[in-house]
């Protein structure tokens, strides 16, 4: 055995097991780790569970968030934060978040079994709620923890027509009264860095064949959730073209204006990406003979750059209206969910470049609990694992080495970090 | 009281009351007659029971199709049939079908009450099934009536996950073993003249402040109903353009490539209409920020001209393999089901213009079974009737005058037949 500290791979081998059995369910086997619902929470509790074996400290704060700590020489120093988030989308992956606490506590076991104290506190933090496809609101747990939450939130409800957040959170044991007073619950001054491994959500290492990289930036996102598209129901073969209110040929129009944006956009220069992931019809009402009345969807936009996503907000509601009363209908595009785009800390990123092997760097396409940590001034970066097959999919597949790779890069930043 | 026998609009009235007692339901509050289901059956019972109180006579066929017969002089001679359907669409409308088998009944009324007895017998048809929202079938009841139906069709499960036709037949005390063997039920040479009065489905009657119109002819359909495009799920924000596997982008640039298609074959002067009322991501596996995996959607082309459908689903498969490309999807858009289109028979639309104060003719959009009356020979037409707000919805609007133009023309032409 080498004398240099190891990040604990064997540890985060048995973590990642213990999560897939505890939270892999449904008809496409997925992971289900519902923010504030029980998969989140077996998450939770697995977490803390191998904390307890590692003789960390834990503690949870008034709106969930796990911090496991090894305890420095100087308790009174600003800590270090190691931390990702411990939902996962509705049949997502087992990676996805999760990656980033395992390696936290891989990299703590590492120390451990080396007997190093580092100068400071070392903090992994399980972070709530960071997918908002459970509550429609961008990093919920970090944004919580620093007082950022519009206190309106506690009344959104789950998405599938659950609970709201305040009813989740009290279920849960927790308080929404931070929330409703704007209280942080983290001081930033008393956070020296915080640091995030994080799977590739798309196949840019895999092409490249690269094992990890170092991330630039985080890409914000600006997102129609609720769109609307009312026109009017009635046969589809009886009605001449000029008399139709058809929501689909409407949607379908507005829908094909925006890629053509988006190919403006990328022709130009600017960093963007254009998606609709949700469609629908109504199935209660829709019919092969029909022509559809309604149709609800999904624009999301995402930027490195808030005056491009600004931009093409503005563009998307005026198209919405123009498209609109060419085809009859009102295409409502609804308020936006945003989260800012995130430079990351430029020192980190060039000593994190340093300890790869094979120096990358690449901008984030994802949002992450990172760029919240970077917003409130906290120097943040991240580290992104080779992932094939995507994320947000049961198929995430991360290979132990790739992660080992990260995991090495973070606990030789801890070991060299200038204190 | 005048001496021309009139139709009986106070049966109608009442007939269209019991309907929409016997059939609404559901959010909606539309009409639910589901084919071979509960909801068409109430409309049968409903109509037999008005036709046993007329001392008509009461028969029903080997898949169902109800006969409703005023006796003619000539038991032996070929009789004239008036008739349509008595199922809905999925939170249809209560007059849609109905109304020509309520005009039937309140035609048979007004002779029974003049004492005239024909000079041929003449029956009201309560076709089953022509609503292919139910089971994937054009015209089931009068294509089964003439023994036309591909047996293969027995297997066809309702849409609704219910149970197959076979099933469906069987349960309701009907035999599939003339479906099976092709076996048709009527001789269309026993059939001298088949009229069917109907809903104009879309607005052009009002749209001219036209109570009644003689159909010229009925479009065709080719229809497919189980088109999907298959993608993969992948994180919207992390995945660059040219890695995308967008199934939702691909199923828009398609859709939209055939609103242009049809605009096309409207300039070259076709008649042609293009819907897809069905369009859906996966409601288990879509998310808002996801990019979607699938769509599944439905493409509906209709035409008075066999040639144009065929041309424009060449275009469809053509364009889906190209576009599907292009995306790096797959856009299979599954087979067709076939409607053919069908001229209605000149000299009874000659007869009946002549009988209308406002004389007007148009064709039909919508399919009906008329048009397999007349595919099989049998002299055919049809009677429009104004009507508010398009059909297949819960809020079709026929005005109890309107129809009474179009029984009253029934009805003349019944007494000025050659016969």
């Amino acid at each position: 055995m080498s004398g240099a500290p190891q990040p604990d791979i064997d540890l985060a081998a048995s973590l990642f097991d213990a999560l897939g059995r505890a939270t892999r369910r449904g008809r496409g086997r997925g992971i289900v780790r519902d923010s504030y619902g029980a998969g989140e929470q077996a998450a939770h509790d697995l977490m803390r569970q191998a904390a307890g074996a590692l003789g960390l400290e834990v503690s949870v704060d008034a709106i969930g968030n796990l911090y496991l700590t090894l305890p420095g020489r100087d308790r009174g120093a600003a800590r270090i934060i190691i931390g990702s988030h411990l939902d996962s989308v509705p049949q997502g992956g087992n990676f996805d978040g999760a990656a980033g606490v395992v390696a936290g506590l891989a990299v703590l076991s590492g120390l451990r079994r080396a007997a190093i104290t580092p100068p400071c506190d070392l903090s992994v933090m399980g972070i709530r709620g960071e997918e908002s496809a459970w509550f429609d609101v961008a990093y919920l747990g970090s944004h919580g923890a620093f007082g950022l939450l519009d206190p309106a939130c506690l009344s959104i409800r789950r998405s599938d027509d659950g609970p709201t957040l305040e009813a989740a959170l009290k279920s849960n044991g927790f308080d929404p009264e931070p929330i409703r007073t704007r209280r942080p619950l983290l001081d930033r001054r008393t956070i020296r860095a915080y640091l995030e491994l994080h799977i590739e959500q798309g196949p840019t290492l895999v092409e490249r064949a690269l094992p990890a990289a170092v991330v630039s930036g985080v890409r914000g996102c600006k997102r129609f959730r609720n769109a609307r598209c009312t026109g009017e129901y009635a046969h589809s073969g009886a009605v001449e073209r000029r008399y139709r209110h058809d929501a689909v040929a409407a949607t379908v129009a507005f829908l094909h204006h925006m890629e053509k944006v988006w190919l403006e956009q990328e022709d130009a220069g600017a960093d963007l990406v254009v998606t609709s992931g949700e469609l629908n019809t109504d199935a209660a009402l829709h019919g092969p003979s029909r022509i559809a009345g309604e149709t609800r969807f999904v624009l999301d936009l995402r930027s490195l750059s808030q005056p491009t996503m600004d931009d093409v907000a503005v563009e998307a509601r005026a198209a919405a209206a123009r498209i609109g009363g060419k085809y009859r209908v009102d295409i409502d595009l609804g308020a936006t969910s945003d989260s800012p785009a995130a430079v990351l800390h430029p020192g980190l990123r060039v000593a994190l470049l340093d300890l790869l092997e094979q120096p990358f760097e690449m901008p984030s396409g994802a949002g992450h609990d990172a760029a919240v940590f970077s917003k409130v001034g906290v120097p943040s970066a991240m580290i992104f694992v080779r992932n094939t097959n995507g994320s947000h999919n049961p198929e995430e597949a991360m290979a132990l080495e790739d992660f080992a790779v990260g995991a090495r890069a973070l606990l030789r930043l801890l070991l060299e970090f200038p204190f």
